[in-house]
Formats: C-alpha cells, structure tokens, sequence
C-alpha cells in the first residue's frame, strides 16, 4: 500500500471537514483520533478506502510518506503539549508538525523551540472560517519553523479559499508569528461584529426599524464600501423568519457568548503599549451582554426615558453607513499597529499586505476592504499606521463627519455605541497636536516627581517642579536624570 | 541593647520616608539595604541613635524582636524572591514577612504559599500615597497570612493616614488580596487622572478658556461632590507660573508616561469576563499619547478643521461637573465590580466598605466620595453594582444628562474624550434591558453553530438555526445540550 501524503490527528467537525477538504483535492490522507474506534471508523465508512485509518499514533506515522505532515485539529491547551510529547518518539528529522487549533502564540513559540531541539520542524497554523471554511476552503495563517513551508504549501494553498485567484493561505513568519495573525484576526471580528450590532440598534432603538427594513439596509450596503461577509449574513439573519412568521431575530436572548480568544489580542496590546480599545470595548460589551440578570435589576433601578430620534431619519442611515466605514478603518488601524509592534518585538518581518490577503476569502471578516488594505502597503510596505495612507486617509476626511453624527446622537438618545464611541475618541486623539497629556505629566510630577518633558526643550531632558512650595522652589527646574 | 521592633529592608525613597513615619511614632526599627555602607550609614546620620542599623541580613534579624516584623520596600519582581530566599534560614516560625512593593497578586499568592510552608507568616501589603504619603501617612493595604494581622495592625495603623479619625489601614484579606486591592486603585487612578484631563481638554479646546479661569472651576468643583485631592491638585497645577510668568501648564509636553500597574487591572479584568472599558481607555489614552511623533504626522495628514463650541458656555461648564462626577460613579462600579469577581475566584470574602475607606486618606484617589461608598456598602454589604445603590442611583439619574451633552459636544466638535464616552456606553448598556447581542448571537450561530438562546424558552436552552437553508430545514430546532 502506498503511503499517505497527509496526516490529520482529530475528527472533530473541523478536522473531519478539513480532511473532506483534502480528500476532495484528491491528496490521499492518513486520519488518526484518540477514540478511533468511533471516529475513525465513521470517518472511513463515509470518505471511502482512499484513506488510511490509524488506530494508534504509530499506525499514523507509519502510514505516511517522508517526510511526514501531521496536522493536529485537536483541543487547545495541555493536549497539545501531551500530543507532541507522543510523537516525538516516532517522527525523524525532516518531519513536520502542524498544530491547526487555537493555541496562544506564546504557546507555539515553545513548542516550536522543543519540536525543532529534535530536529523536526513544527508550524503553528491559524485556521479560519468554522466548519463551512474548513470545508469547501478555510483562511490559513502558517508560521514556525521557515524549512516547513516549501513541504506544505501545495498542500495548504489547494484547500484554502481562494480570492481572486489568489490563495488565502501564505507563510506568515518565525514560531508563533502565523497564531498571533489568528489572535489579531479573532480581535478584529469581535470588533466587526460589535460595530454591526451597534449599528443595528441604533437603527432599532432610535429609528424604530422592523428587522426587515433593516435587512434591506444591510444589503444595500453590502453593496458599497461595507462589502463583507459579516455585513452579508447580517441581512440574511435580519430576514430570517420564525416558525410562526415573525422575525427570528427578536426572539433571539440577548446574553452573548465568547470563546475567551478575542481577549487575548487585547492583553498582548496591554502587553506592548499599543492602543486597541475598539477590541477592548467589543470585548467588554460581551461580558456586558452576558450578565442580563444584572442588566434587567439596573434597568429597573435606573427609570430613564429615551427619546426617539426626531432629525433626518435617511440623513442618518446615510450617517450610520459613513460611521460604520470609518469606524472599521480605525479598528484595523489598531489591529495592524499591534502587529506592526508585535513584529519588531519577536523579530518577525511580517509582510502586511499578505496578511490582508489571507483575510480577504474563507475567513469571518473577509471582506472587500481587506483589497484596500492591501493596496496601502503596497504603496508603503512599512506604513506606520492605515490612518496615513492616502486611501483611507482620505476616506476618514469623508467619512468622519457621519461617526460624529451617530455618535451624538446615540449619547443623547441612550443608545450604548462603545465600539462607534471609542473609534471616534481614537481618530481624534491619534490625530491630535497637543492632548492633554500635559496636564497628567504635571499631575504625575506633583504627586510622584516622575518628572516631564518641555515644549520649548529637546525631549529627552526632565524637569521636576516643586508644586506645593513646600521645599522653597517653586519655578521649574531641570536635573540630570 | 533592647531589640528593635520592626525591620525595614531597602532605603529608596519610600523604603526610608516609611522609616522616618515609623520613628516618629516612637517605635524603634532596625534598618539594611543592600548597599549599606551608602544607605544605611547615611540614613543613621540623619534620623538618629535610636535606630539599629544593619550590615547584613542576618545582622537585622538579629537586632529584631521576636516575633520580627520585616518589611521589604524593594524593587517588585525577582529581588523579591531573592530576599525571601536569603532571609526564610535567618527566620523562626512565626516571624512575619511584609512585602510593601507594587508586586502582582499572583506572586504573592505564590509567595505566601512559599512562606508558609516554612513555618513563617507573609504579607502583601499595598501602599500608596507616594513620597509625602510615605513619610506623613500613606495607605496601607495589607493580605496574606491571617495570623499576621494582630501583630502588624498597631503599628501599621499607627503610620497610617488617618481620615476622620479612622486609620486607612485595614486587614484586606487571604494571601495576595492586598495587592490585588493596590492594583484596583491604580486603575482607578488612571481611570480618574483621564476623566479629569479630559475635562481639561474641553475647557481648553472647546471652550477656548486660560489656565488660570479653569483653576478657578477646578477650585469651585473641589467644594462640591468632585472634592478629591486630584481635583486639588490639578487647580493647584493650572495656577503655577513657569520663570517667564506664563502658566507652566502649557510648557508642559503632552508626552505620557506610565510604569506600567494600570494595566493589570485590565489584564485581571479581561481574565475575569468583567467588564471595565473605563480603565481600558485610560491606560490606552497613555500609550497614545506617548506616541506623540506619530500623532504629529498623523495631524498633518489628516487637516479637519474644528469648531468651537457655540453653545451656552455657563451651562456646558455644569454639565462638564455633572458629567465627571457620573464618570467617576461608573468608575468606581467598574472596579467594585472586577474586585466583587476576584473575591469570588480567590475566595477572599472581601469588605467593600472598609476597602473604600482604606482609599478615603493618604493616597491618590482619596475623595468624600469614597464616604459615600462606605455609606453604601454599610446599607447593603453585597451590593452587586455601586449603580444598584439608591444614592448612586439617585446620583446619576441626575448627572447623566450632562454626561450626554458633553460626550455629544466632544464627538461633534473633534475633542477626544474616550473615558467620558466610554463611561456613557457603559452605564447605557449595563441599564439596557435588549442589547444587540441578540443580532451578535444569530451571527455566531449562523458561521459557527454556537446555538442561541430564546426570549421565549427557559435560560439553558440552546437552539441551532440552519441560517442558509442548504440543510433543507429553515427554522429554528430545538436540540439538546
């Protein structure tokens, strides 16, 4: 029997639809679970005799040509690390070993570490698009050891969607630089999904819009710049109706639910001094959502009347669009400057624009910007910040005045914007001369001596002043530091 | 020679100044530093015979009292254990170890296992006040072994600021309680150090007003419900005078700086599922606001003219007063709330009155408010949200109208105010009896089968609906779980 090309260690939903995947590109597959009994059997039965069963893990490695590709679709966590510690005595140098779960990049930069001290290569691999993309063609986010990818990339790049024509799949960098990509991508869909949702009740609470009206909204703006899968299905589930032909939607409890990954990308930016608050406050608006108990006692506690909206109801739809727009450039905005810090920290050499390619087919926030995106670095491979390309510069110049627009309103109208709310504050405190930061350094000087910097001095050279008088010097005075 | 009271290791600043505190309360310590020959030399110079100085550790364990009482004023991270590791042969069962440094609770949760299982007794103790609170009365917030507490308590409550006749000392609770009690407090000193910035840069920005006429409201708000020593001080900041006779404030660059605590509290926050953007914008408002390059090229390339405000100047200044008191209300909740959470997960059984009391002297973020917050945790000892109280309640009944206007000024007029807005979100959403997450739960359903639950079941319930139809069945089933 001829060996198999490709390993697959978990029949879970995504393992099973990746290798349906694989089998579906004609790549002959050895598939291997820690119930095998059950699984692997089932798995047999339905994708027929072109697979290799393995009923233990050296029945796998046995299976497969040299050198090895065992990609691991199992829990993220401790069974990883139990995984590879069984592999290692049956792999060869050469092998390779991709881990396709939700693992924590600081995670896979330790196991690569391990797995390469044996001189195996390992690739941390970021998987998107759910059941549907591991399917018929998911988004792949690989990085680790740069001798694994020549062996691979066939493989990979004939299962991932594709764009254009262009694969969603490429090499994204070192160790756990491909699960960072993932931790950044998780980020920004939270904030995708949470300026959708807050766009939504704006149009419900403040303009009384049945769920119909607003799917037709949705769809035309699927039609324009907001062009995306997010914004698609959003239409689609605005239309959706109940058994008894009422909207589904309004049935649906409001207690949202997370897997814990979109609060990962939001420690790292705490971690590296860059500012995310957009994911922050997505993140915050699901634990938020998730306690409704509480929720209904404060609302009860707290009778406040809310107006509805009496201005130009199209004129703020027409805002709403604008906002939504704006807001999604600053949310990327902070998602690539994260990265942008998190390369230079591990020494990655991330290429951004291919990274908005891997997002742009088979992954939850594909969309029509992601092209833009792409287009900013190849005008400027290094750009600082989206904010400074003149594409999206010149759309926030445009579209800015629309975010201000619905931002007001829903502060004077009590509709919760956090996520529309903190990209504006973000936009105009990133664009500002002079914040007033000034007077917290005083603040910092006075009770702390920590000390500030000067206008009108080079910077580098701190001052302290002796606010109270206390010591008899009152002036600013400089000092060595 | 009688032996000395209470060691103290480590003679910076704080180390010393808490030195000096407890000599002027008559109790006799013993002092070492690491570099002794400097320090300690130095320090018996200046404060007198009284003092046992110590060349060594095991000079200082020596010259103590049994059972001895250390308190470490060290740089937190490794040093810490370093010194805990040199000291646990030079002690006897029963002898107490106080760790005074800004060290992260889960450290000291690991160390007073460590110290435990020698036999000994160990504190993590925050303190806060800075240099002057140090040496005339800081805030002291002392966890970890219970039994410590009856030994420590009068001396540390002898050193202690004092608010209303009450020491802000008090026991906080098991093992790393006390730190985790300093680490709320430093996020809310961010949050409260932001709001007020914020409504500087409204006056200054909006409003067009001098350093000098903003004192004087910063003067008045300091005898109203605001009245706080940060409010003091900022009054205090805007009326000093730089050599040239111009307000020092404005010379002052707008650079920020940070060593870092403000963003546990988040870090713990985002672990805990507890909301707590307010913090989240603060601590991010600094790291934007250090990247002050980039925010210079960032003004050039995005040129938008802003307005001044052109409304009723007299009444915006209220609502400016109105709206930073609710800010702080929702702040306050924030973090009552991520402490409510920890004290569940560490099993810490925490009282929250006491704690707020422990805040209302000697350090940062002491205000009359923190009084109202004993006054409500008096009336109810497990309030769930400081929003729950009738007086907070009450409070922002009255005061949201103003944050509503002044969140809706800053958005239209470009001034960038993430903590007010934030702050608004969040008090609109925690009272919202229907937030969007319904939507949110419809798009998790339809990309990732993550079930929902419905208005009209039971909590627990958890339906799939086939979202595409490509199942065959369009509505939404019931299954079980």
């Amino acid at each position: 029997m001829t060996k198999a090309d490709f390993g697959i260690i978990g029949l879970a939903v995504m393992g099973e639809n990746l290798a349906r995947n694989l089998l579906s590109k004609g790549i002959k597959i050895a598939v291997y679970d820690r119930a095998p009994d059950r699984t692997v059997r089932a798995f047999l039965q339905r994708c027929g005799a072109e697979t290799a069963g393995a009923y233990s893990l050296a029945e796998l490695t046995d299976s497969l040509a040299r050198p090895r590709m065992i990609l691991m679709m199992i829990r993220a966590g401790s069974p990883v690390d139990e995984v590879i510690g069984q592999l290692l005595p049956l792999l060869e140098p050469g092998d390779i070993l991709i881990d396709g779960g939700n693992s924590n990049f600081r995670d896979t930069i330790r196991r690569t570490r391990l797995v390469e001290s044996y001189g195996l290569l390992y690739v941390g691999m970021g998987v998107s698009g759910g059941e549907e993309g591991a399917l018929k063609g998911p988004s792949l986010m690989p990085g680790g050891s740069p001798a694994a990818w020549p062996h691979i990339q066939p493989i990979l790049q004939a299962i991932a969607a594709q764009a254009d024509g262009v694969p969603c799949c490429d090499w994204v960098g070192r160790d756990g630089a491909g699960h960072y990509i993932k931790m950044v991508h998780n980020g920004i869909e939270y904030g995708d999904m949470q300026l959708i949702c807050e766009a939504y009740d704006l149009m419900r609470t403040l303009l009384c819009m049945q769920p119909e009206e607003m799917a037709q909204v949705f769809t035309a703006w699927n039609d324009g710049v907001l062009k995306s899968y997010l914004i698609k299905i959003t239409a689609q589930i605005l239309q959706m109706k109940d058994a008894d032909e009422s909207a589904l939607v309004d049935k649906i409890l409001d207690a949202a639910g997370q897997k814990g990954t979109g609060k990962w990308a939001c420690a790292e930016a705490l971690q590296e001094g860059v500012p995310l608050p957009l994911f922050a406050e997505a993140v915050f608006a699901r634990c938020l959502a998730a306690n409704r108990d509480q929720r209904l006692r404060l609302n009860r506690a707290l009778p406040i009347a809310t107006s509805t909206f009496a201005g130009d109801r199209a004129a703020l739809l027409k805002d709403l669009e604008q906002a939504l727009y704006a807001a999604k450039i600053l949310s990327y905005a902070q998602g690539f400057s994260l990265m942008r810090a998190a390369a230079r920290t591990h020494n990655w050499g991330l290429r951004y624009g291919s990274i908005a390619l891997l997002w742009r087919g088979g992954c939850i926030i594909r969309s029509a910007f992601l092209g833009k995106i792409k287009e900013a670095f190849d005008r400027e491979p290094d750009l600082e910040n989206l904010m400074l390309d003149e594409y999206f510069a010149r759309a926030l110049q445009q579209g800015h005045a629309g975010l201000r627009a619905v931002c007001a309103a829903a502060a004077l109208h009590g509709v919760p914007a956090p996520a529309l709310q903190s990209a504006l504050a973000y936009f105009d405190a990133c664009r500002s001369a002079r914040l007033p930061a000034n007077l917290l350094q005083a603040q910092r000087d006075y009770f702390g001596a920590h000390t500030y910097e000067r206008v009108d001095e080079p910077r580098g050279a701190f001052f302290h002043t002796n606010w109270t008088g206390e010591g008899g010097d009152t002036s600013a005075t400089a000092y060595s530091v």
